[in-house]
């Protein structure tokens, strides 16, 4: 090693030691008879000290020419600070230099190497190997590396075996767009990207590997929302001869496992709630729990009074902001404003103010009395010096809007610490969702999943309504993973196929392996997929997935550091028989 | 859990107990009144008892439905055996059934499930969910498991870093055919798969990141040689601030703890050779170990005795194959056979026979005096009894074709037992070799191999003689990993592409980013890339790396179970705005 110890581990007990430390300039203080230089590297910053006519002149002068971000060694010895520093570990010493060597000097970086940047994204972005620098990008990394340890070592324990599976697949249509390989060695047929190892980790299963887990790379060609990347990572995982309450506890397990030795944080069991209560309560299959501030439905205490917009409204629903009751005019306009946003969608909002002496004032006095409006407030076990906050409409739409205003609620009243948390698992999902523009059922989670047994028989009157055997973790109001029990029987696969409009032709092409590994001896099995990159961010309490992502793509899926996508040669092109056209409008 | 209890754990201490068992069936044994089944899941095997008159007469008959790999979930009691089978870990105990579940029936499978199944390679890899129900499958499954765990294990606790690198990056053309991905996003634009994740991992130095790893895929477009696979795992890893020396250090230690964990094997410290030397004494870069049989050189003792054959070669160099000097004519025919073989590629083979008496017998006594053919064997240390094979001409076709010859002694006498392991360090290779396609030199390693200081003034005038910092871990005649210290300025690299035949705009365009990352403060920085696939075959002591892979594709490139490559829709295509055309021939 160019090395003798790290810029992080020098103390107090190494004073008088010859040391050499290698790393780069974080900043010099250059008083004219004294010189400081911190030196950082990946473990920390320690202080360099030079003073004039003690230190060799040529020395001086060395240290004189590095600038910031300069790749240094230095031989010195630790010496006792006279100021201390207790915010640095290395604070009570510093190294006494002897003699400087620059490795490397550096041209003065773009943006500053701080933990507050003064870079924008794009610059940080082009230039992201210096970004990387940067301590609280290089902590996000750390901390998804300690994610993975601990995830390996939770499901090691457990006899789980890691298993590859391919990167070069088949493309099967249903469900997102795929990333396709052209094969040189096959012209004119593709190879596609998988967007989750599924059909793989299930065959793991028929052949029973009996439980197994990846922390696997996936790809799915989609126009990227904020925060989207085309490559993301799964923790991905499948047990057999299990049933739904084994899964969820051992991935209940998983997460608090992580909770525990990431975060310190003991998690408390985590709930189970169906996705109707889910819809019902919070109007969102993803509730964040971290507050309670739970619907409460109000059409029977508040239709048939003659107001117009709650009678004519499929779901009449509130919530109870607690101590709000003294909001002002401005404020409560506010919230009108935010619910009547496109995004939101509700055409109005109706307020209860429960005054602390006990009365009513509300934006419906018109038509509710006293008594009418005590109904509501108990619906909600309101107390006095709360404020209810009512929505109508067409049910779901009504719900979603609701839980936009709960969640704004909640930022507002500062109840979504990132640093707290709370899971829940979500249970019982529908298995189909309609499909406005295609005009038919789609699977929620995917075609393997297995429809509840005593729901079957819904399949041909009541598609919507039958449930999977589905379930999602979510914390904070993030989906974090989802998964299902499986189909392990052709019968029942082929039935899902047929409902989900493929032709028997088809779904033999595209799915004939699995449907034919099935008559060979499937176990019952079921399993999960974890999204990674959004664990380690919630983990590391940031709204973005990009700091806990290496080498992350732009919005436009380009990585702006290497300047890819690009142009590849006719060469290329030939050789893989294909050709790049002229886009079709 | 469907189970109590794996098929693998039950014990003598277990009698008496109430156990469920879920599992495939592995065979069954009718002998009217008596009837077992061997039941098996991947923890191991354990046997079912049923008993006519005793057990449930329609339990009976559910068992003698089933076969083959059915799926069954078992109810009974623990017994003891009366005839017991010590080769079984369950082998004390049988289970007398109570209730059976047929779980999923199965078709007669298209090959048996056994450790020697009688399945042919293509169906092996039509149904591979059934191979991988194998034990020798699932084992070096397993292994490939542990092998992973263990070298996290040990790269963890010396403070690595696993960061994941992308996986859609940019072609570049220098070595390898890259695998691309169109980009529906930026028309008429290329992804790449990474060959190696070479530059990230040295933008991660330049970031600080100072001891990175990963165990990754990677992809290389190349004719699929046997054994060969188009995407394949990379144990890969990059240390910054360090010397040759401590990469081999580290890695070697990498190397013993996986030999001594995985295998329980104390490997010997790694011995280093030079490039030179392993071509002087094994007349190859990746020279197997195990066995001694140096190469010796005899121009000096064997030329200008009017032996044209050797006069009038450039090399004249043998081994000594102890104990053989018996060999009869036919032996020595055939090796002869061997050696004129075109993949060997030698004209012919002299042979010296050391008898037991002293004396010599050789196909050249015509030229050679005993006096002379003592001065040979003194070469070789040969004993009476031992026997020199000789070969002449050119120097690096000659050293090839001995190596060949010296491997098939070794294996003929025994000497490369798959359970014995030899690894071998071999360090200074050139960094230059000709290329007699392209009439160019290309870089041997990759062109962010840094050449040794002393050697960067012979770049000009004899480039082939330029030695690298680079490095090959071998074992047992495999090479297993390789690396280098890197280039990390830019006016070095910038020379290298200069001598490597790219242009400074190519150079720019393919590798600007870590030309540009090197002005800003670039450690010394090198680091290592182990063949994952292989190192696991290596350990598992076979030939291919086929078993050690879940879901291999075949020579063409294609997985013969989901059948891919395969055409994709001209709807896929058009959002791709590539098209598929003819091939140019």
């Amino acid at each position: 090693m160019l090395r003798t110890h790290t810029c992080g581990e020098l103390r107090i007990e190494d004073v008088n030691k010859p040391v050499t430390l290698t790393g780069w300039v974080q900043r010099t203080r250059d008083k004219g008879s004294l010189l400081w230089i911190d030196l950082r590297d990946r473990y920390g910053i320690t202080q360099l000290f030079l003073e004039e006519g003690k230190t060799d002149a040529s020395v001086l002068q060395t240290a004189r020419t590095t600038g910031r971000e300069y790749v240094l060694k230095v031989q010195g010895t630790v010496v006792e600070r006279l100021s201390k520093n207790d915010k640095m570990p290395t604070g009570d010493i510093e190294v006494k230099v002897s003699s400087i060597e620059i490795l490397n000097p550096s041209k003065v970086p773009p943006f500053t190497i701080e933990d507050n940047t003064d870079g924008g994204d794009d610059l940080r972005m082009k230039y992201r190997y210096l970004d990387l620098r940067r301590n609280p990008v290089r902590e996000s990394l750390q901390l998804r590396h300690k994610m993975a340890q601990q995830t390996r070592i939770y499901l090691d324990s457990l006899n789980f075996i890691e298993v590859e599976t391919p990167v070069l697949i088949k493309s099967t249509p249903e469900g997102a767009r795929d990333f396709v390989v052209p094969s040189r060695m096959n012209p004119g047929e593709f190879y596609a990207l998988p967007q989750s190892p599924q059909t793989f980790k299930q065959l793991l299963m028929v052949s029973g590997f009996d439980r197994y887990y990846q922390i696997v790379k996936c790809f799915r060609d989609e126009d990227l929302r904020a925060d989207r990347q085309p490559e993301f990572t799964q923790i991905d995982c499948e047990m057999a001869f299990i049933t739904q309450e084994d899964i969820l506890n051992t991935f209940e397990g998983l997460v608090r496992h992580l909770f525990k030795t990431v975060k310190g944080i003991d998690l408390p069991s985590v709930p189970h709630m169906s996705y109707t209560d889910a819809m019902k309560y919070y109007g969102s299959d993803k509730p964040d729990t971290r507050f309670e501030m739970k619907f409460a439905e109000l059409n029977d205490v508040a239709q048939g009074k003659g107001f117009q917009v709650f009678d004519s409204a499929e779901l009449v629903v509130g919530i109870c902001a607690q101590g709000c009751a003294e909001y002002t005019r401005k404020q409560l306009d506010e919230l009108t404003e935010f619910v009547k946003r496109p995004q939101v969608g509700a055409k109005g909002l109706v307020y209860v103010q429960y005054k602390a002496d006990g009365t009513f004032k509300s934006s419906v006095d018109k038509f509710y009395s006293a008594d009418d409006l005590k109904q509501w407030a108990e619906r909600f076990n309101a107390k006095p010096g709360d404020l209810l906050l009512v929505l109508s409409g067409e049910k779901a739409k009504t719900q979603k809007a609701l839980n936009e205003l709960r969640l704004k609620m909640g930022d507002q009243l500062g109840l979504r610490d990132k640093n707290k948390f709370a899971a829940l698992w979500v249970i019982d999902f529908p298995l189909l969702e309609w499909n406005e523009e295609t005009q038919r059922y789609h699977a929620m989670h995917h075609p393997f999943t297995s429809p509840k047994r005593e729901d079957i028989q819904l399949l041909d009157t009541n598609p919507g309504a039958v449930r999977a055997n589905a379930y999602d973790m979510v914390i904070n109001g993030t989906e974090v993973g989802g998964g299902s029990i499986r189909i392990h029987d052709r019968a029942t696969q082929q039935l899902m196929f047929t409902h989900l409009g493929f032709s028997d032709e088809e779904a033999k092409k595209q799915f004939g392996f699995l449907m034919d590994a099935f008559e060979f001896g499937a176990p019952p099995h079921g399993g999960i997929a974890f999204g990674f990159d959004r664990l380690c961010s919630l983990f590391g309490g940031a709204d973005s997935i990009r700091d806990f992502i290496a080498f992350p793509k732009n919005n436009a899926g380009r990585d702006m550091m290497i300047d890819t996508p690009s142009a590849i040669s006719q060469e290329q092109l030939n050789e893989l028989s294909i050709a790049v056209q002229e886009v079709k409008k």
